[in-house]
């Protein structure tokens, strides 16, 4: 057996069903997919030639999936905090993005996102906002795995003018990346409450003519829910159920105010859903009931949100808070224990994006997203369970080594695909206009 | 006026009452303390000779407080994770501390939370241990300042056989510390259900005596409070109160059920308050009243806890947490806001140990207790606002420059007073034999 890439040197952690983890292990990759998985001297006569990474006796893993987030919005992170979500929202976050907000400040944007996602481990997200092609065009070129939508809302966009237009957008999209190795085009309607029913249909019935996600935000605000309950006499979850939209191909972000029923009728359409803990304590919108999701065996996993309310893209981070929160709201220590927090940042994660087929484990034939966590430091020792280091003490600055499809994206904690001191004189010369924005 | 050290490059955060951060701003440091604070201009003049820290268009800022951790038990980080408390405490903390901890050991643990401690910005810790001596010899070789007490409870500890001895060594510290540069000499009675009503008085005491602080564990638990309450007829609080413990040298750990009357004396007596918010939502104890605490002007600061239940040192991720937390508990967004982190992490931690007549702020007089943040990733632009980037979007990791005392201890990142490579060596050798005792 040949191989391209040896990764080694430290545990592996395959993350699929009922393979524990394996002390000294290595991961074999030949054209961007895994070829073999196991103990580093079983796997020693592959490859001869093959590039080697060396996990420096740190952890393999499979990189982390960002269910939902909005790259761009890395350009607004930190523009106005600590307000009421209605302020915060129409009279800082919206205007900023209206005035700074263009097809090249969201290319520049998605740019930042995708190099502070990869150096924090995350291989693949699922992106929701404006000007598609050139959001693909960032991640293709930083190595980055994604689904990636045009989005959809009943008014103007950034991007288009008119929900048609719109739509429009998103078939050519499916069009030309349906197969693309690296993005998944996607059709993304905003919400139940900012798009109309008829429009929903049809995000539908495009998705399910090309098979693609369809990524919409859910039961994020009690607001939300009261205003569909008082137009529609149901709860956001039924009523999508009840327009056809729900499929196992939804990305059904927040589910934050959800009821026992809607619980059932996600479980019923196998929706995925996207829960992005630091969000919505942020914003106070409140806390999805993860704890009862997972009993219920539905899909489930995190995201970072958009940086304008996280602030960063930071997933481990909302992993780990996420089961730090649930432990201490529910009384109960054994709520998201260690696994359950690493399977939801890897396979779970896949899951929630119809992925699990190609990522989300180190598996042969799985497309080679893999990640190695140093063990180098004095926080990061001594690490005596893999799981419990990686859900409790790890951060995303230990992450050392990426690879996305088999393409080494960081190396030795540095990016190799995106020039980071230009990238970042980019940023602050783009943001001045926001910056002054905010001081006046 | 001469300086042997300037920091400079950054926006600079005095964190004194009404100073605001000063864009391009410098400190000037001579013999460990700081002599000017300005905008780099004005202090362009002073100390042609000195040294210079350049925060590289970063933030400066003093450093944090740790109000409450127990430092050795770095040694015990993941040992056991995700179990009801009882079990994981009795079953595991327990035996593995009892196992595992000597003098050595604490004082290698010590060396590896100093070493931590420093690389994540926080310069000064107030330490719940046993072995005093050891820790404070770690401590001064790391170069951190440290409130040090040898910890009192009724039965035997791993360094004091009786309380009478814990007690005859807390007073040959307090003798022999009472003048120490970075370290101050305190008492540690455990807890009021751990240690007796005449123990209690004798170290509120011996601390009386020498002005001391004196830290104890409150109302960590429903547990400890429902066994005082069976017991004494009232609240932790309340008790103490009575028995004239509680005084503005108290330093009370956790008070997370605590009453609105609890509050009241808590006030009433300017008690120190140590809130560990990861700790406490790790082992499902619950969450103090924080906002509240705020509300009232209490002295209330953050604390890690030890890394058995933390895991980590970690103390700006503690305080990011709990800004997001009681935003999401509340409902409000706007409760805990950025500044308040900063403040808490800073000259609010100082004003819990008792420290802030030297460290907390930066102005002229007070100790050179500094740190530099780097904004040269991008995970870290745009930093619109120095506040709410600390609050939301910093990282332990972007600590670059740390100085205490006027002493540079970390410089690029780099901790230059511990043999890092050979501390983590030491570290996974001392604790094989807790390894081999969980694989069991």
């Amino acid at each position: 057996m040949e191989a391209d890439l040896i990764i080694r040197g430290g545990t592996v952690l395959p993350m699929a069903p009922g393979r524990e983890p394996i002390p000294d292990g290595a991961v074999a990759v030949r054209s961007g997919a895994i070829v073999a998985v196991g103990p580093a001297a079983e796997l020693a006569t592959i490859g001869g030639a093959a590039e080697v990474l060396d996990a420096g006796g740190g952890l393999i893993l499979p990189g982390f999936v960002n269910t939902h987030t909005h790259l761009a919005m890395t350009l607004i992170r930190g523009v106005a905090e600590d307000l009421p979500l209605k302020e915060w929202l129409e009279d800082h976050i919206w205007p900023t993005e209206r005035a700074l907000m263009t097809a090249d400040t969201v290319a520049l944007g998605t740019r930042l996102a995708a190099a502070e996602s990869l150096q924090a481990g995350v291989t693949c997200v699922c992106d929701m906002y404006f000007h598609a092609e050139r959001v693909i065009d960032e991640v293709v070129k930083a190595g980055l795995r994604a689904v990636v939508p045009e989005s959809l809302i009943d008014f103007a966009t950034p991007s288009c003018p008119t929900p048609d237009i719109a739509l429009a957008r998103q078939r050519e999209l499916l069009e030309r990346y349906g197969n693309h190795p690296l993005v998944v085009p996607a059709v993304a309607p905003h919400s139940p409450y900012s798009v109309s029913a008829a429009n929903l249909v049809k995000e539908a019935e495009l998705a399910e003519e090309f098979g693609a996600p369809l990524i919409i935000h859910v039961a994020e605000t009690r607001w939300e829910v009261e205003k569909i309950g008082a137009e529609k006499g149901v709860t956001p979850v039924a009523y999508l159920a009840d327009l056809g939209i729900l499929s196992d191909r939804t990305v059904a972000a927040h589910c934050v105010h959800v009821s026992e029923a809607d619980l059932e009728l996600l479980g019923e359409f196998e929706v995925g859903i996207a829960s992005n803990p630091v969000c919505n304590l942020k914003l106070a919108s409140g806390l999805a009931p993860l704890p009862q999701m997972l009993a219920r065996e539905l899909k489930v996993a995190f995201g970072t949100d958009g940086a304008a309310s996280n602030n960063t893209l930071d997933l481990l981070r909302d992993a780990q808070l996420a089961s730090l929160v649930y432990k201490g709201i529910s009384g109960d220590p054994t709520v998201m224990p260690a696994r359950t927090v690493v399977e939801m940042l890897t396979v779970g994660g896949a899951r929630v994006l119809g992925l699990s087929d190609r990522i989300g484990t180190l598996e042969p034939g799985m497309r080679a997203d893999v990640i190695c966590l140093a063990l180098d430091r004095p926080r990061a020792v001594p690490a005596y369970d893999a799981f419990s280091h990686l859900a409790y003490a790890a951060r995303a600055a230990d992450v050392c080594h990426v690879v996305v499809d088999g393409r080494i994206v960081v190396r030795d904690r540095a990016l190799l695909t995106v020039d980071v001191p230009s990238l970042l004189a980019e940023v602050r010369e783009a943001t001045e206009a926001a910056r002054a924005r905010i001081s006046q």
